[in-house]
C-alpha cells in the first residue's frame, strides 16, 4: 500500500521537479493527448493507485461512500438515511447541492456531444403529461370532491365516473420518446427531409415504484428520474449501422470520465415484441444496474402518429423517400450521478501522515464533472486584504466558468489538514490558498486533489492553469 | 419611415467608414460599457428606429410574429395554428428547437446572475410530485382498474375508495418552495447557519387550465410553465430591504435584454392572507401579463415543515438566532420567451431594396438570448473545398460556444437575400459568407442582422469578433 502511495507521490515530485514548475500538477492535462489519451491514463493509472487499497466495490466502501455522500451534499434531505434501493428507484427527497452540480455537468457533457456538435440534432420538448394509457392518471382533486358531495349518484354511476377517469385522464410521462415522435413532421424541413436526423431532450420521466399491496391505502410510490433521450430516425437500410455507432459512441461517453472505464459495460437485449436492443450497464459494487439503453423501434410507433397520411411522414434517404427507423437512445442521468459517486471514491492511506489506519478518503470525479474545480482559502496575514484578493480571484474564475468554494468566508477556524480531507471528499480539484505572501510577491499556493502535492504560483497563472487542466476532455 | 431606414444604414455605414474595419458591426459591443450602457443603448436607439414603423404593439404585427414564429420553429407542433391563450395558460405542444434554445439562454442567463455569481446561493431540486393537497391528484391506473373490476363493491366501499383517492394520493408540483423548503435545514450548514442565504431551482410547474365544466368528460386541462426559482432565507429584520432588493434586481435583469426594457414594469400585490408582493409585467399587446412574482412568505411555510423542533430552523443574523423569513422570487421562463419575442420583432422597410410595401421582418433578439449567433454559408466556388472551410470555421465556433447554423449543408439553392430575410427572421446575428476569394485571402463576408451592413473579414478574425460581440452583458 505504501509502495503505491509512494510511486504516486514519487512520480509527481519528480515531475514537479523536472518540469518547469506545475508540472507535477499539469501531469494529467498535459500527459493526456485529448479525452482518449486522458481515459487511458484514467484507465491504466489509477487502478494501480488504488487496487491494493480497497476499491470502493469493497462494501466498507460502499457504506463509507453513502456516508460521505450525505455529508458532503451529494445527497439531500439529510433526516433519515438513503437507502440503496432508494437511490436506484428514484424515491427519495432528490439530490443536494453538489449533487445536482454533477449531475448538471453530467448533463452538459452529454448534450455537447450529442446535440451541439452534430448539425442534424435538434432539441425538442415533451409535456410532463399527455392524453393516453400510463401507470400514472392526473385527476382533478376538485371533480373527485364534487363527485364525493353528490349524494345521489347510484353505485351505477359512481363505476360510469371511474371508468371515464380511466379512459380520459392525462398520464405522466415514462419516456421522451413521445416529444420526439410529435416533432419529428415539424422538424423535418430543418433538415430539408434529409435523413439520418435525431431529435433531443433531457428531462424527468416517472415510473412506478415497488407494487400497491405493499403500501398503504394502495397507493402506488412514484419514482422520478432524469432521462437524457435521443431520438434517431433514420432509413432501415443504414438503421443497425447507426444502432452500432450509437451503442460504441455512448459506451465510449461513458467510459470517458470514468476511473475505472471498464466498469461500464453493455450487453444485447430484447423487449417483449422481440425487438433488438442493448444495455449499457455500470458495475455498482453489488452487481449490474442499467445507465443506459438503445433500442431499434422500427417505424411502427412513427407510423402510430398520423396514420391516415404516411408520405407526411417521408424522410429523404439519398433519392428514395421513406418512413424511417426510430431509434431511442435514452440514458439515466441520476443513475449515472450515483455510478460515477462510487467509480470515484478512493480509500488510500495518506502518503504524507504515514498514519496506518487513517484511509484519505478522496472522491476522484473527472475534472469535467467536479462540481467544484478549487477552493479558495486565507491562510496567517490580515484579513481582509486576503479576502479582498480571494474575492478577486473568485470572481475572475467564475466568470471563466469555472466553479469556485468560497472557502474564505469560513469563519469558524479548521487546520489546513482538516480542510484538504473536507475538500478531497467534495471531490474539489485544486486549493488555493491565499496568503500574506500572495499580498507580497503575488505567489498562492496550489494543492491538488490527486496528487496532494502543493506548489507555489502566480495568482496571474491560476487561471489559465486550470482552464487548461479542466478543458481537454470538453471538446469531442 | 425612410427617413429611420436611412438613419440606420447610414449611422452605420459611417461607422464603417471612420473605423478601422468591422467598425460598422462592432458599435453596438464597443459602443455599449457593460450590460448597463448596452441596455441604454437598446432603449434609447432602437425605438426610434421602430416606432415610425409599427411596433409588434401594432395588430399587424402580433400575427406576424405568431406567424414567423410557426414558420421558424420557435414554437413547435405546427398543425394548427397556437392561439394567445394556449401560449400563455402553456397548453400547447411545447416549443420549437429555436424556442427551446431561446428558453436555455434566458434560464443560462437567469442562473448565472442568480446563482453562480453569488456565494450564499445553491441549487435545489423539487421533485415533481409530492403528498398532499393540489389540483391534481395521481391515481395509479392498476388501481383503479382493480376497482372496476370487482363487482362485489357496493356503494359505501366505492365511495370510501374516492374519500381515500383524494386524502392519499400525491399531486403534481404547483410552484417549486416546497423543494426549497424541505433543503432548507440540510444546507444551512453550508453557510455555517449564517443568514441570508438561498435555495434556487429551474423547473416545470403544473396549473390547472379554464374549468372543469367546459371540458368534455369534467377532464381538467393541464398547464405546464417553466419556473426560475430562488427562495430566500433572511432575517425579518432586514426581509423588507431584500425584497427591494431582488425587486430591483429582477426588474433591471429582464430589462437588459429588452429591445424596449420600459415595456417591463413592475406592481405591488397582495394574496388572500393579505401578504405584501411585487409583480412584474411585460406589456405585451393586449396588455400587461406577469412575467415574475415576489412574495415574503414570513417564516409560517417553514415553521410548518418541522413544528416541533424550531431550534433546527435557526439560522444567525450576526450573534442573534432566528428563524428566518421566506422571499419567494419566481419567474415564469415560457412566458419571458413570449416576451422577448414580441419584444424583438421589428418590421421595417428594408434600407437596400426600397420596395414600398415589402416589410422586412426582424427578431432583434439580445445578443445573448439570440438561439444562433452565426449561420455559415458558402458562395460561389468549389463546393467540396468551401464546405470543408465552412465546416472547420463552424466547429472552431462551436468549441467556443457560439451556436452555428449549417446553412453550408442547404442543397436547395436560394439567394442570398431570401437568406437574409429567412436568418433575420431567425434573429441570427451575422451571416458568414465563404466564398472562393476565402480560399484565395482568407477573406470571408460578414452581414450584420441588425445593421444589414456587409464587410470582409479574415477568417482567423471570426472568431474572436463573435466572442466579443455577445459576451459583454453575460457577466453581470
Amino acid at each position: 500500500m505504501r509502495a503505491s502511495a509512494a510511486a504516486w507521490a514519487g512520480r509527481s515530485s519528480r515531475r514537479c521537479l523536472s518540469g518547469r514548475g506545475g508540472g507535477g500538477l499539469l501531469e494529467r492535462s498535459t500527459g493526456s493527448s485529448g479525452p482518449f489519451g486522458r481515459q487511458r491514463r484514467w484507465g491504466a493509472e489509477l487502478p494501480r493507485g488504488r487496487e491494493p487499497t480497497g476499491a470502493p466495490g469493497a462494501g466498507e466502501g460502499s457504506e463509507t461512500l453513502l456516508e460521505i455522500c450525505r455529508r458532503r451534499h451529494f445527497l439531500g434531505g439529510t433526516r433519515r438515511p438513503l437507502s440503496r434501493e432508494s437511490l436506484l428507484s428514484g424515491c427519495h427527497p432528490g439530490l443536494g447541492p453538489l449533487g445536482l452540480e454533477l449531475r448538471q455537468n453530467l448533463a452538459a457533457e452529454w448534450w455537447s456531444s450529442v446535440v451541439v456538435f452534430r448539425e442534424q440534432v435538434f432539441p425538442v420538448d415533451a409535456r410532463h403529461h399527455q392524453p393516453g394509457h400510463g401507470a400514472f392518471r392526473l385527476v382533478s382533486a376538485e371533480r373527485l370532491r364534487e363527485i364525493l358531495q353528490d349524494q345521489e349518484l347510484s353505485k351505477e354511476q359512481l363505476v360510469a365516473f371511474l371508468e371515464n377517469l380511466l379512459k380520459t385522464s392525462g398520464k405522466l410521462r415514462e419516456n421522451l420518446l413521445h416529444g420526439a415522435l410529435e416533432h419529428y413532421v415539424s422538424c423535418l424541413d430543418l433538415v430539408n427531409r434529409r435523413l439520418p436526423y435525431g431529435l433531443a431532450q433531457i428531462g424527468v420521466c416517472f415510473h412506478p415504484v415497488g407494487d400497491t399491496k405493499q403500501t398503504p391505502n394502495g397507493v402506488q410510490r412514484i419514482g422520478e428520474k432524469t432521462e437524457a433521450s435521443l431520438v434517431w430516425f433514420t432509413s432501415a437500410r443504414t438503421a443497425s449501422q447507426w444502432l452500432d455507432f450509437w451503442l460504441r459512441h455512448r459506451l465510449q461517453w461513458w467510459r470517458k470520465f470514468a476511473v475505472t472505464p471498464s466498469h461500464f459495460s453493455s450487453s444485447e437485449c430484447q423487449d417483449e415484441g422481440g425487438r433488438k436492443g442493448n444495455q449499457l450497464h455500470y458495475s455498482f459494487p453489488w452487481g449490474k444496474e442499467p445507465v443506459e439503453t438503445l433500442w431499434n423501434l422500427g417505424d411502427r410507433e412513427l407510423l402510430l402518429t398520423d396514420p391516415g397520411n404516411t408520405s407526411a411522414l417521408h424522410g429523404r434517404d439519398g433519392r428514395k423517400n421513406v418512413v424511417p427507423c426510430v431509434l431511442s437512445i435514452s440514458g439515466d442521468l441520476d443513475r449515472g450521478v450515483l455510478a460515477y459517486l462510487y467509480d470515484s471514491l478512493q480509500l488510500s492511506e495518506d502518503a504524507f501522515t504515514r498514519k496506518k489506519h487513517l484511509h484519505r478518503k478522496v472522491l476522484k470525479l473527472h475534472p469535467c464533472l467536479a462540481p467544484i474545480k478549487v477552493a479558495v482559502d486565507v491562510g496567517r496575514g490580515p484579513t481582509v486584504e486576503l479576502r479582498q484578493v480571494s474575492q478577486g480571484l473568485s470572481k475572475e474564475l467564475l466568470e471563466n466558468g469555472i466553479s469556485v468554494w468560497p472557502g474564505y468566508l469560513e469563519t469558524v477556524h479548521s487546520s489546513m489538514e482538516q480542510l484538504y480531507s473536507k475538500y478531497d471528499e467534495m471531490g474539489i480539484l485544486f486549493t488555493v490558498l491565499v496568503t500574506d505572501a500572495t499580498l507580497e510577491n503575488g505567489l498562492i499556493n496550489l494543492r491538488s486533489r490527486d496528487t496532494t502535492m502543493k506548489e507555489m504560483m502566480h495568482i496571474s497563472k491560476v487561471k489559465d492553469f486550470l482552464a487548461k487542466y479542466i478543458s481537454p476532455a470538453k471538446n469531442v
